[in-house]
């Protein structure tokens, strides 16, 4: 089948073998995928990885042991394991990410446990942004959020504008911060307050999201972090980062690794047309041009680059 | 008056001015004072400080605007400002820290609503620890922390010591961890269990308090730490030091930097004896030996070094 594989350097392959699930997995056709900022720190090295990357995705079920879900329209959990807490459990996979091909082909295996039917009032192009809208909502459950706090997300993004739509739902103000000018634009176009995160004081938000998908995202936010603020923490990426931990402790922040979130809320949110993703696409692939995807998917300031198999 | 001053290097004065207090301060002539981790961080440039040094300390009040003071033991908190919370007031001074001479001195000036009068029953030698107990106290403000968690200080020292008698006063069982045998032999006289960090698996505790005033710590505890577990964060140094972040966002950890404490608990633990300071004393110098007192401080292993002003 076709894929797109990630050895020593990523490559379009026709001649992939295609997936043999395992008892209790099912096969799904991959409709539509998208490239994420962990994508790109896996061709830097993060993990280790080596096989199809890809967890962003909707697609089709072709066969399962469950014949029911044969023809559905579903999106998955990445984190795969028999644990209680798959996303925790230390001998789980991550699809896409850890151990396991992902979505950047033709087919790819998911365990049955980690499916979700799709709304048919869910678009293709929307049901691929279910996986970071899940991670979004991940805050909610790790953090008490106020709607008065003062809350700003670091690195307006793809994933940075997706967090700060699930944090205004309850009335906050969410100030997206970016290092360019040219990364407000599309911040300021869907209504956020922006701001060069350069040019603010110390101390200015109860909460920093870090979500520049760097290094350097962090000690910013903990410059921008009130004393007793918070930070919760979204990026990963390839090697340690310098942080100057004194300032945490002398301010006495409260930094949270944020990853994976549930799968059910983002679903209810995009079927109830609560969360807008088109300003967030920027363009479409064929698989067969993913390599020259991904190029575009690094450039600074782009948007989400979705791929579309058999395209 | 005699004083140890830090400019580009730690001298021993006999010259220093006395302190002049300011209104709503007291003159207090320091009886006891202890080095810790922070003080030789000062020495390596932490905070860019310039001036008398030493925070923790008990002393005897010789003039105050209230005359009620006068004479009394006295032990003070350590930061200074109007503010409801000195803690984190932008404009604070802190007590031999930052902008403000401390107690490797004869005399120093204090603010009179940072002194605590010192019960009969505390020893002057326990009373100079009621700073740091304060600080290990914090984390009760800060954290749940149960009985039946699994606990590790790592960096079995000075401050260490304390955290782990205060975790370990309502039946918790807490790790002290180290590098090196020999600095796992105090601890596990005092009766506490201990380990060598680097031998023990990941994943190995709910709770980590990092305590070793190194850069290297934090990685340390990130390793150590089960996912969703919680890091507190003690330690202050001059610089940034390496994370690995990523690991952070994966296990989804919480970091807590963690710094003063309440001490009015401090004190009132110390007039119960439900704390032992006596093992954690190493040594005593006259005021006068000050600069071979912090090169004995400075040593790895070292217990607490006091200084005792006209000694």
């Amino acid at each position: 089948m076709q894929a797109l594989c990630l050895t020593d350097k990523l490559a379009f392959r026709t001649d992939y073998p295609k997936p043999l699930p395992d008892p209790g997995e099912a096969l799904v056709k991959v409709v539509l995928a998208g490239i994420c900022g962990t994508d790109l720190a896996l061709l830097e090295g993060y993990h280790g990885f080596q096989g199809v990357p890809g967890h962003e995705f909707v697609g089709v079920v072709e066969a399962a042991g469950d014949e029911s879900w044969a023809g559905q329209r579903v999106v998955a959990e990445i984190n795969c394991s028999e644990d209680d807490d798959p996303r925790h459990a230390p001998d789980r996979q991550v699809i896409g990410v850890l151990g396991r091909d992902g979505a950047f082909a033709e087919y790819l295996a998911v365990p049955e446990r980690n499916l979700h039917p799709l709304p048919e009032s869910v678009s293709d192009e929307a049901a691929v942004f279910c996986e970071p809208l899940a991670a979004s909502l991940r805050l909610r459950e790790q953090l008490c959020i106020a709607p008065t706090d003062r809350i700003a997300v670091l690195g307006p993004g793809r994933l940075g504008l997706l967090v700060a739509q699930v944090l205004e739902l309850d009335g906050a103000v969410v100030t997206l911060l970016g290092h360019r000018p040219e990364s407000l634009q599309l911040p300021v176009t869907m209504g956020f307050a922006a701001d060069l995160a350069a040019y603010l004081p110390d101390n200015s938000f109860d909460l920093v999201i870090e979500a520049t998908g760097g290094a350097e995202g962090l000690d910013e936010a903990i410059r921008l972090a009130s004393p007793l603020g918070t930070i919760a923490v979204k990026s990963t990426f390839h090697g340690p980062a310098p942080v100057n931990i004194s300032a945490v402790v002398v301010k006495e922040l409260t930094l949270v690794g944020s990853r994976c979130g549930p799968l059910e809320p983002a679903l209810r949110l995009l079927d109830r047309g609560a969360i807008d993703v088109t300003p967030l696409i920027e363009a479409e692939y064929p698989l067969s041009e993913g390599v020259r995807a991904f190029e575009h998917a690094a450039r600074p300031g782009t948007r989400k680059i979705l791929l579309r198999p058999g395209g």
